[in-house]
């Protein structure tokens, strides 16, 4: 069974033992998630690149990005559970959007939106 | 092949023919992940339960919800991916760790953080 | 002397005497900024708007949306410090226009984005 | 007057003028400062720290992230008077404790959490 689907089912079966159904309104998700999202983004505020190398490979930070990253994926699914979303469908798609958007040879190494994505220059 | 290592596999495809790798440090990952749940929350921010629900089976508010839900799943794989995490795994450890935080009968239908929960008077 | 002055004098002198200045880019505000929204975010999700309004009257969560409140402010003007913006002229700017996008007549009792707004059919 | 009292008059002014007040619930508002705040981060996602300050000197990056720096603050100052709260005094409350909770000696150059800051090893 996929994994994705797994979670969702016990994230159903947890929220229906415990009545929390009543709380999952697709608002409330996303501000968990919302707030999930900021704690991930907070473990890493003060360090520069190269201590959050060396804090991953020690294990340090490793487990801590990790509790926050569950965190964000099962509100993910919850919300999208409840929204009758398919995420990985909307991730399908979203990846094959972005190959027209981001033609390789435009993107290479450089990170402009789409939308100021311009033609190379054409030699004479 | 599960869902979310077929995402992986694209992704760090999509990133390398575009030379991208060196955007997505965790770090980097992290905020990108954070502006995205950023605009999951804004697409609720004025609308009450009611009005999310009818513009949910009006599939007006599903594909916007959709397309930012799928931004998220994005960046929460590659940022695992580079990172090393098996989201996965740990969101499975972490209900496991739930369930035994939130026991049933204490949790039914109540909201209150597993620091807060007390158990329940013993009958004389 | 203005208040956000004030605050500002005491963030730089408070990182100045800790040697902090030096985490205290631009990026990692931006970050810390973001965690710190999360929080705020976090304290009332799971709350109706009734039930926050009978927290605020009874001083239980207005206590912690404070604290968490604090935090972005602080954040937001040490951000605007190290990249030399002044927020409040901003804010003023801001609110000038948005006074033109959203016209009295055209916004009144719905919250549609500016870019959504049409004029009001004319009678003939 | 106080500049964050002017604008708390204004954005009070603008509300009401629009009949706005139904929306502006504390948890709409948090809502909407948490998707500010994601757009805040996002802005410097994919740059380096010398890039930022490149693009801060020319001017190109300031405007967006002042724009944005506005939208915070202003939902900020919105959400903080539709809950009574007075954020300066919360902030200034909130420095006053990292006062004692960051002592110089102990937190000079490092930024470990104040729950994680032991005392200097005494001296035999």
């Amino acid at each position: 069974m996929d994994s994705l689907a797994q979670l969702r089912t016990r994230l159903r079966a947890f929220a229906s033992a415990r009545d929390w159904e009543q709380f999952h309104t697709p608002k409330n998700l996303a501000m968990a998630l919302g707030g999930e999202a900021g704690e991930l983004v907070a473990e890493m505020q003060w360090l520069g690149d190269t201590e959050i190398d060396d804090e991953l490979s020690q294990g340090k930070l490793r487990q801590r990005l990790s509790d926050e990253a569950a965190d964000v994926l099962l509100y993910l699914i919850r919300l999208t559970d409840v929204c009758d979303i398919d995420p990985v469908a909307a991730a399908q798609e979203k990846i094959d959007r972005n190959e027209s958007r981001y033609p390789q040879q435009l993107s290479r190494g450089n990170t402009a939106k789409y939308t100021q994505l311009s033609s190379p220059e054409e030699s004479t």
